[in-house]
């Protein structure tokens, strides 16, 4: 009997990757919104996985209707605020529902500045990075993130790295000169007195990546590790609204490429490109005096 | 000052995604062992976030050089096995490191069964699944985990959905006969006492894609949580080794196309396979009386 | 004005990538179709490009209607046989469209051997290789192709590379025994003369994979490109319904990984795969007498 | 006998996806070039084919190290300079490579404005777009090419679609307001009167894509054919040194979501933003006067 040998573990449901445009006209000169939403709840569900009851399983095209019906009646304003909005709705609209996890990416969109007839209404895709969020509630607390993924950076110059052990293993050499490359995932956790409070999160963003690119830019760096923990400085320092913030950072490798055999100079002008192996450095760096909050990051890809 | 605002938090670093295949040529019958690896190691280096000072940094190439060092003095043997290696040098040879996280994919060949003089070493990739595999140590524990990703399946009848509540945002039609299709990806943790008698992870591995397959085509579906759960159950039943398995499945839509309105009958033949948004049904299934093991999945992507 | 400056050249339009899936259940045990199907037409629709007068436009929208209604009345059978019917519509349903390229891949399900109730209606996907098919109508002429991509091989021994010129900038080693691996794209035209008389196409395509496979794996390769002309001439020689097949192989680069250098002997065993570069080798074989067919090539990716 | 069965169809062979990444540093401010090359070549190499003759094989290998060797040698410049100095080299050093195809893909990057000390050395990937080159030698002729690839745009309104024929098949509405979005590749080719006067390749790189995206603008569309046509007919009427250019425009659909069955206006708000299937628009653009040029475009992605 299977009530002897198992039981139900974590689980959540809901629909994922719902692709939300929204065009705001309500002058001649629109504005654009574009969101890739996933939507998951949690609660005692238990029913549909032990018999197949799905009585209290909000369908998950249920789900993707309810973005697209928030979209028509609230708007987005920020995808940290739109989340806000669906977490609201699903845990205050079934009282089996007891938390969830709703994430965003938001891609960029710039104005065709063509000085015509279309400038008011024609885009193109910017792509220096994708901005992230997610609402998080668990335990009856909600957790706010705000992030970006896909910011690709890299420094020709300004960066070392020497002084690791030498194993049994090791024949990296060491350099005062290399390139630096890496493409910045980073998810920062709002203080909950911050959220309470309201947050200008467009803004905000707009503040953090031009944070992280100048802290990239502008730390001489040791390690990969130094220009992560910098990067995550200066965020903390500037913006009061957030608790901690964490970092994936591929190092992506550009290796000078050995054409001295051939009798031409090569003075780190000359680079190849690698796409695997690469480093892949993970940290978090968190205001003094925040606590650890475990819960808040439970399966949201902090790491990645 | 930095000392007074904010501290590192939780960080790890390695090398990812390396690209190890292994030939055993020991018999004019040769066998193949394909991998991508990830290793990366935790422990005290905060020097190196917060000053540059790599002196306790074993450099990602240094890890990326110790996975094939060890698969041309150990071999491979299972993905399990091979990490197991990998967590047992790094923590047993650097004072400082006292956990990390190793992840293994390894993909599948057949042997091409040419009749001719290249069988004995000749290959062709099945495709079918990649199979996954797991280390992790943390505060002094070590968790070993098989798993198994795109793994992808369809049932043409024999599944229901219906029975779910009727809310404001509610269109989808009940069923009582749809197609069902998944792209399964499963990560099973093993019982400490179990790894620590030894386990022949290959076997075990074939026999769980075997037993979620017949899980899948067996059970009539009324959700397809229901599924995923009888599919984790069967697999707790039959394998004595494993504590715990988790689940994410997509559901992949598949669609009846409308072609009544010219005048064709589609009594469920014709559908359009969609691709985004898509149902994701998350759950795990636990051994009973096997405690919670938070630690064990820290960081490692169990549901996505 | 632009009537004297320029001109309409080339054009086609249609509905690209229409996912189909077509079940056959006129018994239990069911039978699955997956496709991909991409329509384009030519013809004389230049009002809609030169002044946005769509009178001649069958609407993208209706192309892919038209897949799916055909796929009700008349089932797929074969790709070959399916694009075929889709080709006849158009161009005699229209008198201004006059040509098109039809395309299509089917993805691989095997059935779940499960002996249980679910055996009769659940697959797996197998996922070994795509198959490609293609009909062409240009010049009133049909042409008519099959194919197949991503069919990914290895040789662990059994392949050669020496002898090449040695010039200013070479520095590869010439080796008589390496690992050689390629993931094969190939399509073959028909002969119209086999294709009026009649073709098994399904039988056709597993037994072109099989020589493939076969000559994959028997032949001594001195070099990628004589592996290539010997699996298309296999191909020729054993179907006399093929005209002509064009290949597309990278050569899937697997190093031997440097660990001498740790004292340990690598015969052979340990390798690193690499992703970028690779080599790419493009040929084709023709069966003698049959003349070049440039136009029934015409922008179909032949070698990508 | 084979002699008597087949013979070698059209070939080409090289090393695809060279990831090359120059620096110049000639003063404390450096420039980056960013590119993925590609190097095949044409030629009587029939015996490595036929026997596995290497004697005139040009490893791919060594294609690669040209490549580095002539970025270090010569810089890159532009896309279209940079292949132009290998399609000589490899043509001229070897008698029997009497052609090719180089293609190359340029990545964009924007320097990082942090005012500090970074600034001169430090970057971060733009995205908007890809820029494509290609230089073909075939039967004695050069032909060059710019392109564009990945330059994703979206109109809110100004976009219209009705007077097609209404066919059995046919269910879509028609429309005088929709969004219409798409991601352009295109690709010109330059008249070989104006590539010996010289070109500033880099200049009218970005003048063609400002033409592009504001004729996208500023068109008011009654069919993306239309605005296609206008965005080749400006860049030829605008750049007298392009004799033709190719587009391939898939429609990227982005639907208006039935919102109002839940009570909710939609008046072009609210959409979803669909992937598969999608309309595919391909058409050419030629200069009066000038020729169809069938060879030029041999074998390269013209429309995909």
């Amino acid at each position: 009997m299977s009530a002897d040998t198992v039981r139900l573990g974590p689980n959540k449901y809901g629909k994922a990757e719902v692709r939300l445009v929204r065009i705001t006209r309500d002058t001649p000169r629109h504005e654009i919104e574009d969101l890739t939403i996933t939507s998951q709840l949690r609660g005692d569900v238990s029913g549909s996985f032990l018999s197949g009851d799905n009585s209290r399983i909000v369908a998950t095209d249920t789900q993707k209707n309810t973005v697209f019906a928030f979209a028509g009646r609230h708007g987005v304003g920020s995808p940290e605020r739109f989340l806000g909005l669906l977490a609201d709705h699903f845990t205050e609209s079934f009282e089996w529902i007891d938390g969830g996890l709703w994430q965003a990416e938001q891609h960029e969109w710039a104005r065709i500045l063509s000085g015509g007839p279309g400038e008011d209404h024609s885009f193109v895709r910017s792509g220096q990075a994708t901005r992230l969020a997610a609402v998080q509630v668990v335990a009856g607390e909600r957790h706010v993130f705000g992030g970006v993924k896909d910011l690709t950076v890299l420094k020709s110059t300004g960066s070392e790295f020497w002084g690791y052990p030498a194993t049994e293993f090791t024949t990296l050499p060491e350099t005062n000169d290399r390139v630096m490359a890496t493409s910045v995932t980073g998810r920062w956790r709002y203080l909950p007195e911050a959220v309470a409070r309201g947050i200008d999160y467009n803004g905000l963003f707009d503040d953090v990546r031009r944070l992280l690119l100048e802290r990239f830019a502008d730390v001489h760096s040791l390690a990969l590790q130094q220009t992560l923990y910098e990067m995550g400085r200066a965020v903390i320092e500037a913006r009061p609204e957030i608790a901690e913030v964490r970092f994936a950072m591929p190092n992506k490798h550009h290796f000078v490429y050995d054409i001295a055999r051939f009798g031409i100079e090569n003075e780190g002008e000359v680079f190849i490109a690698d796409d695997r192996p690469y480093g892949l450095i993970e940290g978090s760096v968190i205001r003094a005096g925040v606590a650890d909050a475990d819960d808040a990051w439970r399966e949201l890809p902090s790491f990645v």
